[in-house]
Protein backbone atom coordinates (compact mmCIF):
# COMPACT_ATOMS: atom_id res chain seq x y z
CA UNK A 1 0.00 0.00 0.00
CA UNK A 2 1.87 2.89 -1.40
CA UNK A 3 0.09 5.96 0.28
CA UNK A 4 0.85 9.65 -1.65
CA UNK A 5 0.26 11.87 1.45
CA UNK A 6 0.01 10.71 5.43
CA UNK A 7 -3.86 11.41 6.87
CA UNK A 8 -3.67 13.23 9.82
CA UNK A 9 -7.04 13.89 11.63
CA UNK A 10 -7.93 17.43 13.24
CA UNK A 11 -11.02 18.85 15.20
CA UNK A 12 -12.37 22.04 14.66
CA UNK A 13 -15.00 23.68 17.01
CA UNK A 14 -17.90 25.79 15.97
CA UNK A 15 -18.40 28.11 19.11
CA UNK A 16 -21.36 30.91 19.04
CA UNK A 17 -22.45 34.18 20.70
CA UNK A 18 -25.72 35.20 22.08
CA UNK A 19 -26.52 36.37 18.64
CA UNK A 20 -26.10 33.54 17.00
CA UNK A 21 -22.87 34.50 15.35
CA UNK A 22 -19.59 32.07 14.74
CA UNK A 23 -15.89 32.20 15.97
CA UNK A 24 -13.27 32.73 13.36
CA UNK A 25 -9.59 33.39 14.36
CA UNK A 26 -7.21 34.90 10.72
CA UNK A 27 -4.23 33.17 10.95
CA UNK A 28 -0.85 34.78 11.08
CA UNK A 29 0.87 35.80 8.07
CA UNK A 30 3.53 33.60 9.09
CA UNK A 31 1.41 30.19 9.16
CA UNK A 32 3.25 27.39 7.30
CA UNK A 33 -0.67 26.75 6.07
CA UNK A 34 -3.20 29.53 4.82
CA UNK A 35 -1.18 32.28 5.74
CA UNK A 36 -3.37 35.32 6.98
CA UNK A 37 -6.72 33.48 5.81
CA UNK A 38 -9.70 33.23 8.23
CA UNK A 39 -9.77 30.13 10.39
CA UNK A 40 -12.34 27.96 12.86
CA UNK A 41 -10.71 27.16 16.48
CA UNK A 42 -9.04 23.77 16.47
CA UNK A 43 -5.80 21.73 15.26
CA UNK A 44 -4.37 18.57 15.00
CA UNK A 45 -4.68 15.50 17.64
CA UNK A 46 -2.25 14.64 19.79
CA UNK A 47 -0.67 11.37 19.77
CA UNK A 48 -3.32 9.84 23.16
CA UNK A 49 -5.87 12.21 23.05
CA UNK A 50 -9.94 11.66 22.50
CA UNK A 51 -11.55 13.98 19.37
CA UNK A 52 -13.03 15.38 22.58
CA UNK A 53 -10.01 16.57 24.68
CA UNK A 54 -8.18 17.20 21.58
CA UNK A 55 -10.63 20.12 20.14
CA UNK A 56 -11.13 21.40 23.75
CA UNK A 57 -7.32 21.61 24.50
CA UNK A 58 -7.17 23.74 20.88
CA UNK A 59 -9.92 25.74 21.57
CA UNK A 60 -8.36 26.91 25.07
CA UNK A 61 -4.41 27.35 23.48
CA UNK A 62 -6.28 29.88 20.93
CA UNK A 63 -8.87 31.55 22.79
CA UNK A 64 -8.70 31.20 25.59
CA UNK A 65 -12.43 29.75 25.63
CA UNK A 66 -13.54 26.66 27.87
CA UNK A 67 -15.46 24.64 25.62
CA UNK A 68 -17.41 21.33 26.76
CA UNK A 69 -17.73 20.05 23.48
CA UNK A 70 -20.87 19.09 22.16
CA UNK A 71 -22.26 16.81 19.11
CA UNK A 72 -20.34 17.25 15.98
CA UNK A 73 -21.27 19.17 13.45
CA UNK A 74 -19.73 17.89 10.71
CA UNK A 75 -16.70 16.86 9.04
CA UNK A 76 -14.40 18.45 5.87
CA UNK A 77 -11.37 16.95 4.51
CA UNK A 78 -8.94 18.38 2.63
CA UNK A 79 -5.64 18.31 1.20
CA UNK A 80 -2.38 21.13 2.45
CA UNK A 81 1.17 20.64 0.60
CA UNK A 82 2.61 17.64 2.45
CA UNK A 83 -0.53 16.05 4.24
CA UNK A 84 -4.34 15.25 3.66
CA UNK A 85 -6.42 16.42 6.60
CA UNK A 86 -9.85 14.70 7.97
CA UNK A 87 -11.07 17.48 10.04
CA UNK A 88 -13.68 16.61 12.78
CA UNK A 89 -16.01 19.67 13.61
CA UNK A 90 -17.65 19.76 16.97
CA UNK A 91 -20.52 21.80 18.33
CA UNK A 92 -18.73 24.03 20.89
CA UNK A 93 -21.76 25.54 22.16
CA UNK A 94 -22.03 29.48 23.33
CA UNK A 95 -19.62 31.90 24.62
CA UNK A 96 -20.05 34.86 26.29
CA UNK A 97 -16.31 35.64 27.47
CA UNK A 98 -13.97 37.75 26.05
CA UNK A 99 -11.10 36.00 23.38
CA UNK A 100 -7.92 35.95 24.43
CA UNK A 101 -5.72 34.96 20.98
CA UNK A 102 -2.55 33.01 20.74
CA UNK A 103 0.77 33.84 18.48
CA UNK A 104 -0.94 31.41 15.55
CA UNK A 105 -4.15 34.17 15.28
CA UNK A 106 -4.12 38.13 15.05
CA UNK A 107 -7.35 39.07 14.97
CA UNK A 108 -10.86 37.64 15.39
CA UNK A 109 -14.31 38.08 14.69
CA UNK A 110 -18.15 37.08 15.31
CA UNK A 111 -19.51 36.58 12.09
CA UNK A 112 -23.11 35.58 10.94
CA UNK A 113 -23.47 32.52 8.88
CA UNK A 114 -24.85 35.04 5.57
CA UNK A 115 -21.58 36.44 5.94
CA UNK A 116 -19.10 32.99 6.37
CA UNK A 117 -20.41 31.32 3.33
CA UNK A 118 -19.51 34.90 0.96
CA UNK A 119 -15.83 34.85 2.88
CA UNK A 120 -13.14 34.95 0.59
CA UNK A 121 -10.39 34.22 2.91
CA UNK A 122 -12.04 31.46 4.27
CA UNK A 123 -10.78 28.44 3.18
CA UNK A 124 -13.01 26.66 0.91
CA UNK A 125 -13.46 23.82 2.37
CA UNK A 126 -14.46 25.45 5.73
CA UNK A 127 -16.87 27.85 3.41
CA UNK A 128 -18.60 24.94 1.99
CA UNK A 129 -18.71 23.12 5.13
CA UNK A 130 -20.58 26.10 6.09
CA UNK A 131 -23.32 26.42 3.00
CA UNK A 132 -24.11 22.35 3.59
CA UNK A 133 -24.47 23.51 7.08
CA UNK A 134 -26.90 26.33 6.26
CA UNK A 135 -28.79 23.99 4.15
CA UNK A 136 -29.57 21.92 7.02
CA UNK A 137 -30.77 24.24 9.27
CA UNK A 138 -33.32 24.87 6.97
CA UNK B 1 -28.43 24.63 14.77
CA UNK B 2 -30.75 22.01 13.65
CA UNK B 3 -29.12 18.74 13.15
CA UNK B 4 -31.39 16.54 11.68
CA UNK B 5 -29.15 13.26 12.44
CA UNK B 6 -26.11 12.65 14.79
CA UNK B 7 -22.71 11.82 13.68
CA UNK B 8 -20.67 9.22 15.31
CA UNK B 9 -17.02 8.31 14.96
CA UNK B 10 -16.15 4.63 13.65
CA UNK B 11 -13.29 3.42 13.13
CA UNK B 12 -12.01 0.27 11.04
CA UNK B 13 -9.09 -1.66 9.61
CA UNK B 14 -7.21 -2.85 6.99
CA UNK B 15 -5.81 -6.07 7.75
CA UNK B 16 -3.57 -7.88 5.40
CA UNK B 17 -2.38 -11.68 4.66
CA UNK B 18 0.70 -12.88 3.30
CA UNK B 19 -0.94 -12.62 0.13
CA UNK B 20 -1.98 -9.07 0.19
CA UNK B 21 -5.84 -10.19 0.70
CA UNK B 22 -7.99 -7.74 2.88
CA UNK B 23 -9.38 -8.94 5.82
CA UNK B 24 -13.69 -8.51 5.42
CA UNK B 25 -16.23 -10.14 7.91
CA UNK B 26 -19.71 -10.93 6.87
CA UNK B 27 -22.41 -9.39 9.33
CA UNK B 28 -25.13 -11.22 11.20
CA UNK B 29 -28.30 -11.81 9.46
CA UNK B 30 -29.73 -10.21 12.94
CA UNK B 31 -27.49 -6.99 12.44
CA UNK B 32 -29.71 -4.12 12.60
CA UNK B 33 -27.70 -2.25 9.95
CA UNK B 34 -26.39 -3.97 7.04
CA UNK B 35 -27.65 -7.78 8.00
CA UNK B 36 -26.12 -10.34 5.96
CA UNK B 37 -23.00 -7.91 4.16
CA UNK B 38 -19.79 -7.67 4.61
CA UNK B 39 -17.73 -5.68 6.42
CA UNK B 40 -14.06 -3.86 7.55
CA UNK B 41 -13.42 -4.51 10.90
CA UNK B 42 -14.05 -1.86 13.21
CA UNK B 43 -16.91 0.01 14.91
CA UNK B 44 -17.36 2.42 17.18
CA UNK B 45 -15.34 4.98 19.15
CA UNK B 46 -16.72 4.68 23.01
CA UNK B 47 -16.48 7.22 25.21
CA UNK B 48 -12.92 8.30 26.37
CA UNK B 49 -11.11 6.34 23.53
CA UNK B 50 -8.31 7.41 21.29
CA UNK B 51 -9.29 6.00 17.82
CA UNK B 52 -6.34 4.19 17.64
CA UNK B 53 -7.33 2.51 20.71
CA UNK B 54 -10.87 1.87 19.46
CA UNK B 55 -9.62 0.53 16.52
CA UNK B 56 -7.55 -1.91 18.28
CA UNK B 57 -9.97 -2.81 20.27
CA UNK B 58 -12.39 -3.10 17.84
CA UNK B 59 -10.48 -5.69 15.83
CA UNK B 60 -9.87 -7.67 18.95
CA UNK B 61 -13.03 -8.10 19.88
CA UNK B 62 -14.42 -9.00 16.11
CA UNK B 63 -11.57 -10.91 14.76
CA UNK B 64 -9.14 -12.04 18.00
CA UNK B 65 -6.15 -10.15 16.27
CA UNK B 66 -4.15 -7.87 17.84
CA UNK B 67 -3.30 -4.76 15.58
CA UNK B 68 -1.16 -1.63 16.23
CA UNK B 69 -2.55 0.69 13.96
CA UNK B 70 -0.42 2.40 12.19
CA UNK B 71 -1.26 5.45 9.63
CA UNK B 72 -4.69 6.83 8.41
CA UNK B 73 -5.45 4.96 5.04
CA UNK B 74 -8.59 6.85 4.33
CA UNK B 75 -11.73 8.03 5.24
CA UNK B 76 -15.49 7.42 4.45
CA UNK B 77 -18.65 8.88 5.52
CA UNK B 78 -22.18 7.05 5.07
CA UNK B 79 -25.60 7.26 6.36
CA UNK B 80 -27.41 4.72 8.25
CA UNK B 81 -31.42 5.21 9.14
CA UNK B 82 -30.47 7.14 12.48
CA UNK B 83 -27.33 8.51 12.58
CA UNK B 84 -24.29 9.71 9.78
CA UNK B 85 -21.12 8.37 10.26
CA UNK B 86 -17.69 9.69 9.91
CA UNK B 87 -15.10 6.53 9.67
CA UNK B 88 -11.48 6.26 9.84
CA UNK B 89 -10.14 3.44 7.97
CA UNK B 90 -6.48 2.65 9.75
CA UNK B 91 -3.61 0.53 8.40
CA UNK B 92 -4.03 -2.59 10.26
CA UNK B 93 -0.74 -3.86 9.16
CA UNK B 94 -0.26 -7.79 8.13
CA UNK B 95 -1.68 -10.89 9.89
CA UNK B 96 -0.74 -14.07 9.91
CA UNK B 97 -3.15 -15.78 12.64
CA UNK B 98 -6.21 -17.67 12.91
CA UNK B 99 -9.60 -15.24 12.80
CA UNK B 100 -11.84 -16.02 15.80
CA UNK B 101 -15.07 -14.16 14.94
CA UNK B 102 -17.12 -12.79 17.75
CA UNK B 103 -21.26 -13.17 17.73
CA UNK B 104 -21.47 -9.77 15.39
CA UNK B 105 -19.96 -11.73 12.55
CA UNK B 106 -20.79 -15.07 10.48
CA UNK B 107 -18.44 -15.67 8.23
CA UNK B 108 -14.87 -14.43 7.20
CA UNK B 109 -12.53 -14.18 4.04
CA UNK B 110 -9.41 -13.07 2.57
CA UNK B 111 -9.97 -11.10 -0.47
CA UNK B 112 -7.84 -9.10 -3.16
CA UNK B 113 -8.63 -5.56 -4.32
CA UNK B 114 -9.71 -6.48 -7.43
CA UNK B 115 -12.15 -8.64 -6.48
CA UNK B 116 -13.70 -6.39 -3.52
CA UNK B 117 -14.10 -3.59 -5.44
CA UNK B 118 -16.69 -5.80 -7.86
CA UNK B 119 -18.58 -7.14 -4.30
CA UNK B 120 -21.62 -6.02 -4.73
CA UNK B 121 -22.26 -7.61 -1.03
CA UNK B 122 -20.24 -4.75 0.48
CA UNK B 123 -21.92 -1.69 0.95
CA UNK B 124 -20.96 0.74 -1.82
CA UNK B 125 -19.28 3.30 0.76
CA UNK B 126 -16.91 0.64 1.50
CA UNK B 127 -16.20 -0.61 -1.85
CA UNK B 128 -15.83 2.85 -3.23
CA UNK B 129 -13.05 3.40 -0.50
CA UNK B 130 -11.11 0.28 -2.08
CA UNK B 131 -11.71 2.18 -5.89
CA UNK B 132 -10.08 5.08 -4.98
CA UNK B 133 -7.53 2.98 -2.28
CA UNK B 134 -6.42 1.07 -5.58
CA UNK B 135 -6.33 4.38 -7.80
CA UNK B 136 -3.90 5.76 -5.12
CA UNK B 137 -1.70 2.78 -5.19
CA UNK B 138 -1.09 2.73 -8.98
Amino acid sequence: MKLKKPYIISVYALVRNEKGEYLLLRRSENSRTNPGKWDLPGGKVDRGETLKEAVAREVQEETGISVNPGGIAGEVTFELPAKKVIAIVYDGGFNVIDVQLSYEHVEYAWVALEEIVKMEALPAYFRNFFKEHALESL
